[in-house]
């Protein structure tokens, strides 16, 4: 049988396709600590559970395909924290962020057309783009500069006449980076100099440590009819599985053309919206409590790695991720060697191979992302683990 | 601001569309009779909301990208009672059917190629197939012929060197059409003398009244590394706000390719799969009550469109559609009058306009598709608002 070469070309999720060797390793009773995926241990508010149970209809219906209305009245409520205004019919409610991602790409570029992307960049961004024949050109940043961006004559020499947009996430995974005022205006203006969208992932938006300030793109005027927020709730209240995300835009046509997508995919799950209206009328001291956290399990990872020999990492300053470039020549080998052929009395860690985040080839190929979703306990043992991994790894490759 | 062509090119969706028109009548206190959305009225099974109910982690966790294990185990125990066996390596869950559809397109179609699809089709195969810019090739069918499919030289004429595919519901969305044990076997015929894939939109699989036999494409050997077979707990449990749906094929290479896509938008959502779980493991005879309820309803409706004078319908013998030609010239505009200009005693019926569920230009503008999803006391109330509004719009435009 034929496949679509658009599917042949897509490369699995690196964050998810080494799931099987860690499954083979719980059966055989290795406790793993899992530093490769963002899934937070963090409770979920109790409102989301309590708005859920509360449902009582007899018949599970249909929503509005742009959302549930109080869903999207919330949302409005929350942009206002951060000085962004959106009107009811500037915001959609989407399957995830994943969707959202999905239908601003589709909106915004055509086949054989491209975005850019500063790499590293989430590595989901390769399946979105390739499954609409979408091409990402990569802004290369780099782990010295704190994977800040490059300048604007650097950038602007990536673009060609088929660029339609440019997609960063900010704070940045994998890198935990923050951008700075300055970047975002720099960016702005090469998009509104070449007629470029702005698509702009900040499902880590609260994620911000050391007193950094933080500024979204949404809060710049002159670029407000080129700007996608998109949003999620899965990191922000820990509630991955409700796969709730939102697309805001004050283009209030492009919001009608996205409109079409939600309708063709009816509506987005009636009980995970519901639930939802309450995780966004959360008050602001919950990200307190759980920056605070975050901050700490954040300099406990990073102190520990920085011990290690021959590891390279900056601190990050936002989103729960951090880069780390180890001695090694083939992270991915590491990774996979610390599930199937290592264990500390019983237990490993599972890191993310960091090459599948970036575009160009080559570049990543000794760096592993690590996430610091575990409790503090949890993760110095994890980088004790590591540590001791990686030692007997470089002493077999000698 | 520059659009893609694939989202520009987009039609709103005709069910969903009207929408605004019928908000305005509701407030103006007008009831509306919904005969235009397949939302049926029938009770979900109550064990979906028991599941979803004590479900009592304090996280809201992702799950597994193929599906909660528990979902797709139980899916396998369902498809055994239509004699098709999956490995659970062969089902993927899904965002609804709309998703299992797009990812389906997606793994076998690249842009500037094309499927095959008996028309009239549900409407919003037009924006998966759009948003990808993968061409519709109508088979056109027509209401004389119960909407049954022309012979096979007719068929075959159609592909070209760019035919990847043949897209079909069974049940038929909107036609109510079963296809015929004939019909199946004529199709896979073509299928494999062709290469191509066949994508068998079933989320209809239970409503099959007078009797009827129905044949899945799951069930013919000869073809099952080429079939796909889509399915959702929309219909079939009355549960269209969950949005679980499911992709099974027999061919684990398209499985694990699709697996990709799921990857990328990393799981569907906890809850949703949890309650969906219960859904599969309803006992049969919830269906024969359910279908005894929609034959009646059938019944009804039916009997009553044909009393008015004008009107040419089929009775249908699966779903849960009618399609009935109307005099009128534009059906659409009769549909907007009813909700805009028409009530009897305060009360008004909503249609779908058929023509946007043909891709032949011209073809359905005097045709409206009408859902039996209200109880039958509800749809003759219907019938007869419906009735009285045709003569008084006849006479109107004389």
């Amino acid at each position: 049988m034929k496949y679509s070469e658009r599917i042949t070309t897509i490369q699995s999720s690196p964050i998810r396709k080494l799931a099987p060797l860690a499954n083979i390793a719980k059966d055989n009773g290795i406790k793993i600590y899992h530093l490769n995926i963002g899934q937070p241990d963090i409770k979920t508010p109790k409102g989301f559970f309590d708005e859920v149970k509360k449902f009582d209809s007899e018949v599970l219906k249909y929503i509005d395909s742009p959302g549930l209305p109080e869903l999207i009245s919330s949302l409005q409520q929350y942009y206002t924290i951060y000085k962004m205004h959106f009107e009811s019919d500037e915001i959609l409610i989407t399957n995830g962020g994943s969707e959202a991602l999905l239908f601003s790409l589709m909106a915004t570029c055509d086949p054989k057309e491209n975005i850019l992307v500063p790499e590293p960049f989430y590595s989901n961004y390769n399946i979105f783009s390739r499954s609409l024949n979408v091409h990402i050109i990569p802004i290369t940043t780099k782990a010295e500069d704190g994977f800040h961006l490059p300048n604007k004559e650097k950038i602007q020499s990536l673009i060609n006449p088929k660029t339609k947009a440019i997609l960063l996430s900010n704070p940045g995974n994998p890198t935990g980076t923050v951008y700075t005022k300055k970047e975002l205006y720099m960016i702005s203006e090469i998009a509104k100099e070449n007629d470029l969208w702005i698509i702009s992932d900040e499902v880590y938006r609260e994620f911000v440590y050391d007193g950094l300030e933080y500024t979204s793109f949404g809060s710049i005027k002159e670029v407000e009819d080129r700007v996608i927020i998109i949003d999620s709730v899965s990191k922000k209240y820990s509630a991955c599985g409700a796969r709730i995300g939102s697309i805001a835009s004050k283009n209030k046509t492009l919001i009608a053309e996205i409109l079409k997508l939600c309708q063709g995919r009816l509506c987005v799950s009636t009980l995970n919206q519901i639930g939802s209206v309450e995780l966004y009328n959360t008050p602001l001291s919950y990200f307190m409590d759980v920056n605070n956290e975050y901050k700490n399990r954040r300099d406990v990872l990073y102190n520990e790695l920085i011990k290690i020999k021959g590891v390279i990492c900056k601190k990050p300053t936002g989103a729960f991720y951090i880069i780390a470039k180890l001695p090694v020549e083939n992270a991915e080998d590491f990774v996979i060697w610390m599930l199937t052929d290592f264990n500390k009395d019983g237990e490993t860690v599972m890191a993310c191979p960091a090459k599948d985040f970036y575009a160009t080839p080559g570049l990543g190929r000794n760096e592993i992302r690590l996430s610091y979703v575990l409790n503090e306990d949890d993760l110095h043992k994890a980088a004790i683990i590591l540590k001791e991994g990686l030692e007997k790894y470089l002493e077999l490759k000698k």
